[in-house]
């Protein structure tokens, strides 16, 4: 039985990782961070997700990034972007990737796993330089020199199986295996019940994903 | 003026860098982690630490290490070992300086700070992985893979100026530099009032660094 902690987000990519790594028999240990975001609403379905998809437990974090600011996703004052945007947009978070997957891995040496899943993608997406493959390389290469599992000899992976998928890819794989994407929400600003704006880059890539996937959206928008 | 983001553990070594960090002239920005540690008297000595050595302000944030537990500083049923131990001992808390990285690097990027200073130290320690200076520098390379600021051509450094020396010489630094070490706290069970054990390994290097300085001990011991 080899055990890992997923990192999931409520949204689309995150919950076709978890169905992905439980397709491959791991027993996965899911993990959210409630990190101060506007769309709150995807801490409710992280949680409807990983009970569906047969996380063996489940567990939400909170940490303040909302303390730092500098994003508009953490910072009210800063508006989410609606159309199209050049360079890396404003819905950055600066190092929230990092902070995660260090958490993640604190949390699965305690566990005995070893591996880490997230669901970063650099084809369909807004740009953020963590989600990209010599990121996650250095994060893996980082992670066996911080730990003591790492000291000890053993080996911890950094899963990211989306990285080189489209969006459309990841949502016929997350139909084939059985995902309720009606359970998940992607929109940087959602309102309390999930339900999406349809405008901002989150929403875009979603809704074109899902056009391109010849796959009904079950998007509830607002 | 060239800003840092100071790592601050209400400690004798992160405040001695703290102390350097001033000395060269940078701006600081402090910033501490209730991580759920035994030792929540630290957290109040770091606000005294930061106010004292000039920190321009001072952030603590809670991050709830004590969620996935498997170390005696987030554990409380794991006792801290007293007396000589060998190998990595169990107040090791896994991840828990790439954590305190990665947030301090989300500040920084916020602030547009491009050093992190931090008092880990490689030769009189607990043989902690994330101590070592190929992780710092490890560190370091995802840092700049990680943010908006790396993509786009500057430059985040670790600073780790106490990695190579003895605590003595650590102290010697510090007291040059006018640094009060009454006001720290090293003892990982510490009481409330911030009073010593005088017998976990924390308390006994610095004891011991104390000693082999030449310079009277502040601690106060219960």
């Amino acid at each position: 039985m080899i055990e890992a902690v997923v990192l999931l987000s409520g949204g689309l990519d995150s919950a076709t990782v978890l169905a992905m790594a439980r397709a491959q028999g791991r027993v996965c240990h899911a993990l959210s961070l409630d990190y101060g975001q506007r769309h709150a609403a995807e801490i409710a379905a992280a949680r409807r997700v990983a009970h569906t998809l047969g996380a063996v437990e489940h567990k939400v974090i909170p940490i303040a990034l909302d303390a730092f600011g500098g994003s508009a996703l953490t910072d009210p004052r800063i508006a989410v972007p609606e159309g199209e945007t050049t360079g890396i947009p404003v819905t950055y978070v600066p190092a929230r990737n990092t902070v995660f997957l260090a958490l993640a891995l604190g949390w699965a040496e305690v566990l005995g796993a070893r591996e880490l899943h997230i669901g970063v993608n650099a084809l369909d997406y807004s740009g953020y330089p963590d989600c990209r493959p010599e990121y996650i390389a250095a994060f893996e290469h980082l992670a066996n020199l911080a730990t003591r599992a790492g000291v000890e000899g053993e080996r911890f992976h950094v899963h990211a199986p989306l990285i080189a998928m489209t969006k459309a890819q990841i949502i016929r794989e997350g139909v084939r295996l059985g995902v309720d994407y009606a359970l998940t929400v992607s929109c940087y600003q959602a309102d309390a019940e999930g339900r999406a704006c349809g405008r901002c880059d989150s929403c875009r890539l979603r809704a074109r994903g899902f056009a391109e996937a010849g796959v009904p959206d079950p998007t509830r928008y607002r």
